[in-house]
């Protein structure tokens, strides 16, 4: 397969213009870690920030695709264009996610107002990937009014990834397992906006119950955002506008109060701390005269070491 | 509660003597992050390498706890000691493990050959905790002859600390949803011995056969390991002796191959450069001067600049 090298100008210009060839261009070269990256996010800096970011986060089994299709057709009943993250836990094997395209766009594949991209949340060793903030950069540029990022609620990184969003949509259902299960996830920690999905099952009160009195234990300053407990259907899409809504209402109320800010900030240095440490960490382990990282393990290993004292070698203090 | 504090040479003495308060204590260090932890790992260096560190994942359900518990009975009548460290996620909320020590006990509650301690996998922003490495060194220098490390199969960095020790045993189990599920979890990569678990159930011999063709597609390299697939009824104790058979087995060839000290370095790495980079972190997140990262990531935020360019200027390139 011949692809044509497009100068990235040309690329970010035919992306900005809402090409979904010209975007799915860029998001692989966010995944493939291209050395164009550079130049690419350069470019695009001065077209981001517009849109709203979205994270969808919630246990395995709550409906976290059913429900992201959902918002999805009711943000489109509205005329927003929407950008869609499926971030899924990578395989070292598949090297990518499971799921591909295809099986995603469902409702959505003629839709010229909708892009959804399977995405492998690969990390490196100690550090979180960071092609999920740079895809979210990607969408925003190419101006989608909302851009969805789903994270499967399980692990510390996809945690985190859901509370870089601008706002965090967390999803829970009846017969998941008891409270507990959701504060081991922790998860509780980052919803802006709670959602009981499967409402028309048994347990679904007795789910938002449990959760009101969980949420209600937390600490939260004065005038603070009070988390909404919203019930959905995400199936047929009973409560799904109510959570757009109460998602604009997060956004109206974070831009207010300079919390939107606030986690644009906290999203930006954990980007740039992702970078810098990726590039320190390729020279820790760079061959020849560079490889200083290697030696020190060998002795830590050896118990002539320890980690701090290595650590402090490697940072030449 | 008041406590005595007492010299850390002194602690680590009655550490390495097997007293189990004082082994708490210094884990208690590890969890605390306390300034100490200098002091305390320098001590414990020259007497770490002896453990047989043996990692434990799988999938919720497929019945981790009950395995660890029939491997350190099989191991106790081994005449082994055996420390465990349960790595459970974190929740901002508890800052801790859900389940207490008391909890895991059980059937060694008093056994001085055991002990048992559940961890939070506490995580920074972007960078593995070190806390699970720390509390491994802990307990190999306290003469433990094998160090058990039971980490829930989901989520990157879990399947990494999984992938750190010397050898790590994959669960699964009948009815927890098809191979695509341990594929998607990433565990099928870091096995050195798979057990099938619950093998008295439906099911059983097909899951096992189903992780054969899997591991059949792996690349394996002339010489390498082949991970044997194993049955087992923990509940009952059926096949766990042949579990700990098969990880000694593994031991006598990473030791003879020079894979055990790979793994080793490559452990010491993940701890070093975890350790390094939460040094730098700390200073660019600094007060006053230092806090550059907070203006650059204001910069990023208002489209002035990019995440790479700003990840130049932190590292002063």
């Amino acid at each position: 397969m011949s692809r044509r090298t497009e100068p990235v100008s040309e690329l970010v210009a035919r992306a900005r213009g809402g090409e979904p060839r010209a975007v799915a261009r860029l998001i692989s070269l966010v995944e493939d870690e291209s050395p164009l990256l550079r130049e690419v996010m350069a470019a695009l800096a001065p077209h981001t920030g517009r849109a709203q970011v979205v994270g969808i986060t919630g246990a395995p089994g709550v409906g976290k695709s059913t429900s992201t299709n959902a918002i999805v057709k009711a943000l489109r009943a509205d005329g927003r264009r929407v950008g869609v993250l499926a971030v899924d836990p990578s395989s070292p094997f598949s090297g990518g996610a499971l799921l591909g395209d295809r099986v995603r766009m469902g409702d959505h594949a003629d839709d010229d107002g909708v892009y959804i991209r399977s995405m492998a949340a690969r990390g490196h060793l100690g550090g979180l990937s960071w092609s999920t903030p740079q895809a979210m950069r990607v969408l925003d540029a190419a101006g989608f009014d909302v851009v969805l990022v789903e994270t499967v609620g399980v692990g510390q990184s996809e945690v985190e990834v859901a509370g870089l969003a601008d706002s965090t949509v967390v999803l829970l259902a009846p017969g998941m397992g008891d409270g507990i299960q959701a504060a081991k996830a922790g998860i509780l920690e980052v919803g802006d906006v709670y959602v009981v999905n499967k409402a028309d099952r048994d347990g679904a009160a007795q789910v938002a119950r449990d959760l009101r009195s969980m949420l209600a234990l937390a600490d939260r300053r004065a005038g603070a955002w009070n988390p909404p407990i919203l019930k959905t259907t995400a199936q047929s899409g009973d409560g799904v506008p109510e959570v757009v809504a109460a998602l604009d209402e997060h956004r109206s109320w974070s831009e207010g109060s300079g919390e939107l800010q606030r986690r644009r900030e906290r999203r930006a240095r954990a980007e740039i701390e992702a970078i810098a440490v990726a590039a320190l960490r390729s020279r820790w382990s760079g061959v020849g005269e560079h490889a200083e990282l290697d030696s020190l393990a060998a002795a830590v290993v050896a118990g002539e070491s320890d980690p701090y004292a290595a650590a402090d070698r490697l940072l030449g203090d």
